[in-house]
């Protein structure tokens, strides 16, 4: 059985982080399994891409075993390769949802933070331990604080304590926490709903979006309109425009 | 009627997007006269300025009677005559409060987004449809991504769904949800709130909050720290200081 | 008596604010004395801070006795003596959490958003009234709005009102609201929790949280990696990994 399964399931791909016994821990291989298998997706003709985890732990994070007297170079390529998933994860033109059924703790949280959409069962619950373990929570705290507030933010660093489905919710960690039992159907649901309509109209826009969110309004400004007086020119924003218009459903090009 | 309507009552103005057939749909021309309304009034004695609709719907964004065909040079204009509105609205030395009665999608959602502070009636709803659409919300989310979390910013703009009012409220896209009777009414408290005391004080406080904002703290309290301490010079500041310590009330001038 | 008691119980410090009559006014000489506590307990092995006040008021911001006709040259420096107070708390290496039993306006509410964490009394209050006072909070929004999102701060700096506890948890201003009588209970578990572990990781690590959080997210990954390589070959990094491995309680040097 792979460490990564990848299972296309209609217009959706689910990549399923498979090592349970690992606590599903991002090793450098198994970092650059789950890069491998966004890329991919990535490039196919997939709408969406689920991340979900087997196992009763959706990720603990980094693999101590491959941490523990790992050299300063060697240690700093293994957080280049795990920041390398999270950037590829917002770079993939599908529309990426977090299906967190467990808790997720360290660059497991991160995980949760850097995908586009998040839901999670109330038995879930998210950590970020780093620094109460003697490693702080560094990098991801960068994804982390980006979604929740500035105190919180500070509160899930310092204390490692882990924050509950909803309260993650409450905070804009993830967008719905849920019935353990209406987990898939929750999130299989957000997804649905976030791939309706154009899909390259999307890829651009998520892209689009972590490109100017935490510039300086005007800056973002600049870039927004440059982006979005591009796009349309595109056939998927003429045929939008003309449908809206003739008060017909849109025909987007594959 | 004009499609501009601009009242002034006592010491606010409102300003009404009066094009109900179009959705208040924002035109080139639309724009411009908006524009030039909130450039009117910052340039009067007004001290408060309410941005309201008429008609079924608050502001249904870009018109694409304008768009569909239009080149990448006349989109690239309008969406440029668009920010300069958005910008507008927070260059006027006013307080510019929405009274949003309905829904508000698009380039409607940014207007909400853009202005200082927000009341909307249960009955409103908030929308950022593009993607779904074909032509994604990429200036829109500008403004609305910095109201309201990382991962409540994606939901809205892929998925394109209503957020309601409530909804709203807690993601702080705007500051209060009313039952639809009492928009009038609450609108006019929070600005008569927002406008007491001294108005030159507050037209320079909230264009430098916007100024700092977006930049890394140490950036920000440098800027901060200059505006404050030339700030701290003006009468009203001295007089607000004055009345302070002789327990009385100040006498700001004009 | 003087006016900052520092009070060394365990292993924390509390550092209060004991000018009472005065409301706990930031007068210039109270800056520095409250920056100098803060830099000795910085300096100290203390593992918390617990930055608290005497009297009615936990603090009502600059003195206006000291402002009122002072110089734009003065009015600067002691800004700037202001700023260097706020950027110190968040550059000590101990957790610092804010302990609020009453009201904090202006540059006291500007102190409760500057400590790492915070805890109020449902009986305390949070308001920026500068503006309605003649002077805007412009140094005081800098912290603020890093706490709450766009609208909030508008509504503070604009409005002058007071939020309640309850608002300001709700906001991420602070971190917990809870009665009155169980304010100190309930700091002290906060600080507790967040103490827990190492505290070299975690001084290293809110250090670096403030460093990236207001950086676009890809310069925030570039730091944070080199931070987090770095800090990888600490002994206390090197003992957390291992101990979690050789599933032992770890042994943090001191």
């Amino acid at each position: 059985m792979s460490d990564v399964l990848v299972e296309r399931d209609g217009a959706f791909t689910t990549i399923t982080m498979n090592r349970p016994r690992r606590r599903n821990a991002l090793s450098r291989d198994f970092l650059l399994a789950l890069t491998g298998a966004f890329r991919e997706a990535g490039e196919s003709d997939a709408l969406g891409i689920v991340l979900a985890a087997e196992g009763p732990v959706f990720s603990a994070g980094h693999d101590f075993a491959d941490m523990a007297g790992a050299s300063h170079a060697d240690v700093r390529s293994l957080l280049l390769t795990c920041t390398e998933l999270m950037r590829t994860i917002q770079s993939v033109p599908q529309v990426v949802v977090a299906r967190v059924h467990a808790l997720a703790t360290a660059a497991g949280c991160q995980l949760v933070a850097s995908c586009d959409l998040a839901v999670a069962a109330d038995s879930a619950g998210f950590a970020a331990p780093g620094g109460k373990g003697g490693w702080f929570c560094h990098t991801p705290m960068v994804a982390v604080a980006r979604n929740v507030g500035r105190k919180r933010a500070a509160e899930m660093a310092l204390t490692g304590d882990v924050v509950d489905a909803r309260t993650a919710a409450e905070w804009g960690l993830i967008n719905y926490a849920v019935p353990a039992a209406e987990l898939g159907k929750a999130t299989l649901d957000l997804l649905e709903r976030a791939t309706r309509g154009s899909a390259r109209s999307k890829a651009l826009g998520k892209q689009a979006l972590y490109a100017q969110l935490d510039r300086p309004e005007a800056d973002a400004y600049q870039y927004a309109v440059e982006v979005m007086a591009a796009a349309s020119q595109t056939p998927e924003a003429q045929e939008g425009m003309r449908a809206f218009l003739e008060k017909r459903r849109p025909d987007f090009p594959a």
